[in-house]
């Protein structure tokens, strides 16, 4: 069967990428690559928008967000976390493992959280040391604004903010520097349309002051070292070669492309997939969504799950169905990876098809007509 | 220029591999992959001789030594590590990150640890909970007696053995069952010839009892959360879905040639360039050396990294100087990867080359001649 791949990560790569990333295996120690890695870090900083050092690890996205909380807080140490999903509850989990106390703002999934709430929590409890916060969360398709909470942490010499930026860096404009965002983490899989393997972190010299006075144990995700190895052009430990590699390509599509026509290129996909869903009856669950991934809601009586196995079993094409409590009540298609307008229609029709199947009246060629006028006219 | 990998890691790669890999990416909680793990991890216990659960991260082997440390050992425990070369100190440097006191047992670069010793110390030090050894020693091109140390560790009922089979596993006999090697570590960019991205670890059953126990910090390397996570056939975190897919087909090849005649190609390799050595009048570093690599001592007054540098620059080769204190003093070329015999040849017509060129008298086609003989004969 013909296969699809359009969840919110893993991503569709490009072939062409995939064979740059099959040539021949080079040294990790060898002048060739300490050139090519350090072309990616400056390219990444593009992306990015700052003039930070980025790391490149080999681990997934949750290895970045770890290093971020063992290298910038010890234990004791106290964090707020923003939690309206699954990854905001990675961060909890993350300050806890390592002594951190959490205060929690509990944001109600599928919407972003209020920043007079975040300044309020600083304001009550100013020994908070970071705030922590995903930019796109990626089990609910919510922004959060990270603009605004930027500059209220800004304001605090003794507060860091920490951004998951897992699967918003290169989908839409973050602004690092301009922001005040102090740790970013993104990672391979998502808007780098590569296969999994890679997390990047960005550190703002007020994080590095943080660092410098961490006390938590850390060793393979230590960054204090990995600033040290970038000044020998290198990585600590050996770096996954043929991925940065592949990044190395991919960076080179972005700077080709430019920032604006990506950020436009996901708009415009999100915004025919969303334009469908109300020509197809179907609601979405954010209530502050994003042109990262659409979330749709399961109607009534239909299982989420059902429509998930639909497609991938009977047509091949994979999309992602919910986490943790909202498992069988929502689905989600991704608008970032190596995705064209045309793959949105497949999704659409395919949406159509699995919902009628299910019992679930809709107007068959419905959200496909309304995408096509969407990308017609945008 | 063409260019031919032969370092101790990261080593050349079957561009039929790199293929495989480069097929579209798969989502990693699909029930295809969730397939293809299970079949790869049971193929892992083939290679590691093991009834254990295998588990698969995305890091470099580092992050599978980390895990070894920090899942197995709570601060204020007490460890024995075994030191002979730069790896063997990042044991000691593991131990300490996470509050582990560390008896160390200094051996001189480039000989193997005596069992004796390793008994002696842990009856003098009847409280140690793990000892921490390299199967193979890639910085000295040592193979430690992993079999006789699983026997004392595992005539103790609370002291368990981790091995750093980084360079080891898939190069030669190692028995994790037979031997009682606890908990055991490799890497996908050595024998198992991939791009560096993977370590695995084996846990034994003594060992889980000890991870119950643990107490230092872990999230992304929490081998108890991914023993949940292998029983949904899945892992904790997004798996390196394609790096994973290589492995299962390299994993198929040695399956089909069988273990043996997988470990009688590097003793063959190794042989040969040994013996060359000799003929070409130039000595080895380690006295107990491997069959993993060969580690040639720089003759007096001559510049080891040259060597290096020469076989790079001039003739397209990669190997491996030497680190740390060796640095200069020796040149390191694998035997495992995707490398055969005619590749020894290479490598030692351009040793060949290089000495003569630094000015160091080696007769052309010596060390070639003897090779040739040794492989006709062998």
């Amino acid at each position: 069967m013909k296969r699809y791949l359009m969840a919110p990560g893993p991503v569709a790569v490009d072939p062409h990428v995939m064979l740059v990333m099959a040539e021949p295996v080079i040294h990790h120690r060898s002048p060739q690559f300490s050139e090519i890695l350090t072309r990616v870090r400056d390219d990444l900083k593009y992306v990015y928008q700052t003039k930070n050092d980025v790391f490149i690890m080999a681990s997934s996205g949750t290895g970045g967000m770890e290093a971020s909380v063992c290298n910038m807080l010890s234990p004791g140490d106290r964090a707020l976390c923003i939690i309206g999903g699954k990854f905001g509850e990675r961060w909890a989990e993350l300050c806890q493992t390592y002594g951190v106390e959490t205060v929690n703002i509990d944001v109600e999934w599928g919407r972003a959280v209020d920043p007079a709430q975040v300044e309020a929590a600083l304001n009550e409890n100013p020994d908070i040391k970071a705030v922590f916060v995903q930019a796109h969360e990626t089990s609910t398709g919510v922004k959060h604004p990270v603009k605004e909470l930027g500059e209220i942490v800004g304001r605090r010499e003794n507060t860091i903010l920490v951004v998951d930026a897992i699967s918003a860096m290169g989908v839409y404009d973050l602004k690092t520097d301009d922001w005040g965002l102090d740790v970013v983490v993104s990672g391979s899989q998502k808007s780098f349309s590569l296969p999994p393997g890679l997390s990047m972190v960005s550190v703002s010299e007020k994080a590095w002051k943080f660092a410098e006075q961490s006390k938590c144990p850390k060793y393979y995700f230590n960054l204090l070292k990995e600033r040290k190895a970038l000044g020998k052009k290198t990585t600590s430990y050996t770096s996954a070669v043929s991925l940065i590699i592949g990044l190395g390509e991919v960076l080179r599509q972005f700077k080709e492309m430019g920032l604006e026509a990506l950020f436009a290129h996901h708009r415009r996909l999100s915004g025919a997939v969303k334009t469908a869903a109300a020509a197809m009856g179907l609601e979405l669950f954010p209530r502050d969504d994003s042109e990262a991934i659409t979330v749709f809601k399961a109607p009534e009586g239909i299982d989420g799950t059902e429509v998930v196995k639909i497609l991938r079993e009977e047509y091949g094409i994979t999309i992602a169905g919910g986490q943790a409590h909202l498992k069988g009540k929502i689905f989600r298609i991704s608008h970032y990876g190596y995705l064209s307008e045309w793959d949105m229609i497949i999704a659409l029709a395919a949406i159509e098809r699995a919902m009628n199947q299910l019992g679930y009246k809709v107007e068959y060629g419905s959200g496909v007509a309304a995408a096509q006028e969407y990308f017609a006219k945008n």
